[in-house]
């Protein structure tokens, strides 16, 4: 006789398994700092601000959006640190890796869940990855103007402590004009006041 | 002639304020620990963790549940915590003045916001505060839930610190089963594990 199988986990205890895993986004440290330069933020707390902003912000969308569906993304959207770490946006040698990291640590923190809803909660944070739908367009427009906002209210200390220049705040500026023109021009506007008050290097470029 | 009134603040100008101000909320400490006891939690990564619980748990609400709607409640629910502090549940001073102060708070930080958008926004606290519709009952019982399931897997660190005993979880718990009968199962499960171990005292009332 065979020795019985153990029971399989109910629903409950799935969910229960993957709230526990999730705490371990608090420990996830960002490059920017709070405001208050106290110390650097953490992605849990950076995914509530960012969630939060996008509900108030949502009539700034370049198109209308269902703000449900942007907030449901923006709260997965991070998820996947736990794992592969923050990714810096102006890592170029992390970025070669990144989509492969953050793949196999979607299958395994969203595979923790019953499967219907890992699935559902995966498919949320593969179209925020993708940034092709009006919400995920929307979503990143958010997710990318907070750093700047953080970064323009504590004197570029996040830029300054990884020689990010002008140019490439500017190029990651254009997502955020794609996603919500308006937030667009308030990004650009804390660009060109922090290049103005010595914030960020705009190095002179060569004819 | 009477010098020119300086503009009213645009609708956006308003929302940057909004926005900026409730950064603060990650610097309001709570008395539980993470589940890795590193540090405390704050209360801005904390209304990430039960929005998204809320999320992978509305199937348990005690009836059906707008879950964007809850969370919505639950990404505002603690704002006010910027001026009034987080006053922890078994304080029983703190809850005589709680209600005054978080008011005062909500008519400040909400009062940010462009005003339609602020008193909407400030319906949803205050529909979380009221614990009245099936959305603040559930959205109530996973903010509830959560500081327990901490707990439990903290060996009781903040019960302990603050000399709760048994009967005042077990109280607290209720709302849980009113909101999400399978969640109040699970905390009184919890509680009961963590008297067991003996991380929460269970002192033998008087016949």
């Amino acid at each position: 006789m065979t020795p019985p199988l153990p029971p399989e986990p109910s629903s409950l205890d799935r969910q229960f398994a993957f709230i526990v895993e999730i705490d371990k986004l608090k420990a996830v440290l960002r490059q920017n700092s709070l405001v208050d330069r106290s110390r650097r933020e953490n992605s849990a707390e950076h995914s509530w601000h960012v969630a939060l902003m996008a509900l108030v912000l949502a009539e700034h969308a370049a198109t209308p959006v269902d703000t449900g569906r942007v907030i449901e993304l923006l709260l997965v959207h991070d998820l996947v640190e736990i794992d592969a770490g923050d990714t810096f946006a102006y890592d170029t040698q992390g970025a070669e890796t990144q989509h492969q990291r953050e793949t196999a640590a979607a299958d395994r923190i969203f595979g923790l869940l019953p499967q219907d809803q890992g699935a559902r909660l995966r498919a949320r944070w593969d179209e925020f990855a993708a940034s092709e739908t009006p919400e995920a367009r929307f979503a990143l427009a958010v997710d990318r103007l907070m750093p700047m906002v953080h970064n323009a209210l504590t004197e570029g200390s996040a830029w300054q402590a990884n020689q990010v220049v002008a140019d490439q705040v500017r190029r990651r500026a254009e997502s955020i004009t794609r996603g919500a023109p308006s937030l667009g021009a308030l990004a650009n506007r804390l660009i060109e006041a922090s290049v103005a008050a010595g914030h960020l290097p705009d190095p002179v470029r060569r004819p």
